[in-house]
């Protein structure tokens, strides 16, 4: 697991308007940076079929691809446990546990 | 499955240089607009991060991109298996057969 | 989603001794049922092997097996969300966050 | 990878009646033990589940036994590729190769 993230950030992920993340700077510029490579890498592939590379290699850049983004949702879905997630409950909100059900069905497709 | 791919197209992928993909004009044009819109998904994450969205709408987005890269990826492995695995195994050349083995595990994970 | 499963049941999956999960008698029945026809699938499998079964339909069986599990496994992942984890964390036992996520990690797999 | 699966067995999955799967008695001991296993560790969580254990612990078995199931089915499949797929395709008979996608497919799930 990446670097413990600290649990509770100042924001509000439980006012009653828009609810919204609160991440560290840190944590965010981790997160974006990683997303630019993944950014990188689509525009990789797609070079790739334009030159007509071999099927097998960009398939392997695919599941590249796949691996980084995994990587991305893992950190986020610890972010968002350690904070919104503790908060809302501590609070009594029980309907993120739903929420967060939904989320993580899609993300074991 | 996407409209029948013609199985063999001119091209080799199985001379003796390096090995090339031989898709069709419109088979090409339909995988680089799906990566299109993967890379401007992937620029539409790094925005939701930045303003900091609550985390549960980006790991959906996050989910969305998986699917469309699944998608990519299956089209690609169809039009591989139809033109140069067919052609390499009928040339007596099974070693495409790990090859792809190698890949398909990959894409499992 | 499965029928409510009602949030909290009588049980101590947060007492200093050995944690206990405490599902409803009909949840443990349903999750049962589930595998009771896992293990009969596993067990066509194997006479599928076992008489030659072309490869492609055990192939399907055993996709059909996975997909089975998935399904237990996602029950059983809601049913601990909505009692064992909601508890330890209004008691302030956050360490189960770090717990959840390195099993929601492994299932992702 | 599994040992090297000799290529071609005598057998018949390409003959015009019901297609067969033909593996050699290792292989096919491989798949069983393995299969055996699984059912053992399926009936293992339905224990588990009748003794109230965590749910915690219960999860990580359902996820061990996803990867075994895994690598049956690549052990298979692997075994399936080298052997009908190789000798259907080299007889000309490519609608395997639609078969094997749809199969692909379903294990990508």
């Amino acid at each position: 697991m990446e670097e413990a993230q600290p649990l509770r950030q100042e924001g509000d992920c439980h006012g009653a308007g828009e609810r919204k993340a609160h991440h560290s700077e840190k944590f965010k510029s981790n997160l974006l940076a990683r997303l630019n490579r993944v950014e990188g890498q689509v525009r990789g592939i797609k070079g790739m079929i334009e030159r007509d590379t071999y099927c097998d290699d960009v398939l392997n850049q695919i599941a590249a691809v796949q691996s980084a983004l995994n990587s991305v949702g893992r950190l986020l879905l610890e972010g968002h446990m350690k904070s919104c997630i503790v908060e809302r409950i501590e609070e009594g909100d029980h309907a993120v546990v739903d929420e967060l059900l939904v989320t993580i069905n899609k993300l074991l497709k």
